[in-house]
């Protein structure tokens, strides 16, 4: 199988394997229809789960953070655009938490003024998908830590042996503490909704994610409060088709700041389920299921379904060239992005509304 | 020789054998002629440091804090009396942190709840010690956290390693996490003033705590801040004769809150230096310098130099006898705790002028 770690993700990954070997579930057709038009859902995106059947239908809060990096995906706009969907189905609260300290301590050039400038950075990002902000709070380590989530932080290591975060996470005598003390301020991060409004929460993560969540239902239950669920997705294809876009690679990444040329460019260059020649792919067609553009739009580009079925059958029978294909995808990124890029803007006044 | 560690203090100690081992200076005329008139340093309590000769003469602050416990004894009141005469004499800023998450994480069966109330409680102790409010600052960690007290604690432990604080501290992989990272914690602490004012942190300490020191001078260094210095103390005797009184042992402690009778009840009982009986005394004299009684009228009760000396020359020659020096010990003793249990209760007014 592929490696996979909160902190790497290596070659192909059997979802489904995964799930099994973590002990958290998929999301059955039951489950799927309380979440019915929320897309990444219905588009598999978002796949597993722990306890969301428990959780939907009552009162709980989303909790969907980030470590600050140098840039946002299109990937990490999808996950943050799905929490805004859930918002706007269940009206529930949503927790951001950003924890800059963890990239600054897990990064060793990385100084603390570069650390704060991304998280401010990154919070430009994620709020301009929309939140509301009477339900949304953003919580910036190293700028509002709040008195409660510090205490919590301190609840929670105490639960937490060194021999435990040496086996979930590998952590050696050569790190820092900071790394080694890291997992219970990410688990306070989980279950300050919990502590501070006594509802459950539900974060909203990467597959690779879910030891953590797993170790903050450990912790939650010695804290007597109630554990969090999950709710797990998949990685967005790499512009590469890797199977993880990925904002440390370049070559697999759409970066939210990219210019309109920026995203023709990596688009003309991004994997093809097209034929090697005009000839062969007007005879033999093309593959649909491994292209990245056609995934893009599947995914998170095209809003008219009968379009994409269009599309999907036109390129499987050799119909629709794999330029042409590229043309379309370019064009509905780049007015995704160009309208990202304007509301980024917008939202620079009204951060101080959703910090704690 | 005896066990010194931050957390274990054992049988006798040899205090200049311990500064050697550590690496730092007694304090020698020339520093002490500086620090004239400051009592436990006339007394030779306080007699060893680290740069402390390159910090007097200078704008600097004090740092000494406290993990919050059960009781407060007499020996503590004393370190914090040193440390208002040295506002007094220097104009110092007194930095208080008060690391009631360090005793709860430590303390598997201590309760956050306890934790704080603990912390509230000393507190009171500490303030009516006398402090100038505009220039003395406390920080109750569980109660009002610092951000850039929490920012430096994590630039503290990004460069600390948990080997090296396996080797400092002997902290083990069934120690909770919190454990691991707190010198993280105590070393911001120890720099907050710096990072804060730009001025140098003298930390007044007892010796058993001086490898913190050590660690925070080396994290210094690399944070690029000016090194912190110390000022070491002995222990103050306990009533049983050891070498420490310790608030963990109510045999060897007088507790601020003591009744009048309880401080009779336990003097009665303390450590004497005289004879077997009252003729043997009278022909041989007693020892004033392993007597309790003599020793506490000595570093911080007595304030009449004459006096003292005629006890002491009494009480060698046999004139004084033990009862009467008990008698004695205890009147000065009653009249000093009762003052502080007085200006103990007024001071609960005062608190918010002193938090960060």
């Amino acid at each position: 199988m592929a490696k996979l770690t909160p902190y790497e993700v290596e070659g192909e990954v059997d979802y489904n394997k995964v799930i099994k070997q973590f002990g958290a579930s998929l999301i059955d057709n039951k489950l799927k229809s309380k979440l019915n038009g929320i897309r990444l859902v219905d588009k598999n995106v978002f796949f597993a789960h722990r306890d969301l059947d428990k959780i939907i239908g009552k009162d709980f809060a989303i909790v969907s953070g980030r470590g600050p990096s140098a840039k946002i995906t299109l990937a990490h706009l999808q996950l943050f655009k799905f929490v805004k969907e859930m918002q706007d189905k269940f009206g529930c609260r949503v927790f951001i938490p950003l924890s800059d300290d963890e990239k600054f301590l897990f990064k060793s050039k990385l100084s603390f003024e570069e650390s704060k400038k991304l998280a401010y950075e990154n919070l430009l990002d994620i709020l301009a998908v929309g939140f509301d902000p009477k339900k949304t709070e953003v919580i910036i380590d190293f700028e509002n830590m709040d008195q409660e989530l510090y205490n919590l932080s301190m609840k929670c290591g105490k639960t937490i042996t060194n021999n435990t975060v040496r086996s979930a996470f590998g952590f050696t005598g050569d790190k820092n503490i900071g790394i080694n003390f890291y997992p219970a301020m990410q688990i306070a991060h989980i279950l300050y909704p919990t502590v501070k409004y006594g509802i459950p929460s539900l974060v909203a993560v990467g597959v690779d994610q879910d030891v953590f969540i797993k170790l903050a239902r450990d912790v939650a239950y010695k804290l007597k409060l109630t554990k969090p669920g999950d709710i797990l997705s998949k990685f967005l294809p790499g512009l590469d088709g890797g199977s993880k876009m990925s904002s440390s690679n370049p070559y697999s990444a759409i970066y939210t700041d990219d210019s309109m040329k920026d995203i023709e460019k990596k688009l003309k260059k991004a994997f093809s389920g097209g034929r090697e020649t005009l000839e062969e792919h007007r005879k033999k067609g093309g593959n649909p299921d491994i292209d990245v553009c056609y995934q893009y739009l599947n995914l998170f580009l095209e809003d008219d379904e009968e379009k994409l079925k269009e599309i999907y059958d036109d390129y499987k029978s050799g119909k629709l060239l794999t330029g042409d294909l590229k043309k379309y995808t370019i064009k509905k990124t780049q007015e995704c992005l160009k309208e990202h890029q304007e509301n980024r803007e917008k939202v620079k006044k009204s951060i101080s509304k959703f910090l704690v």
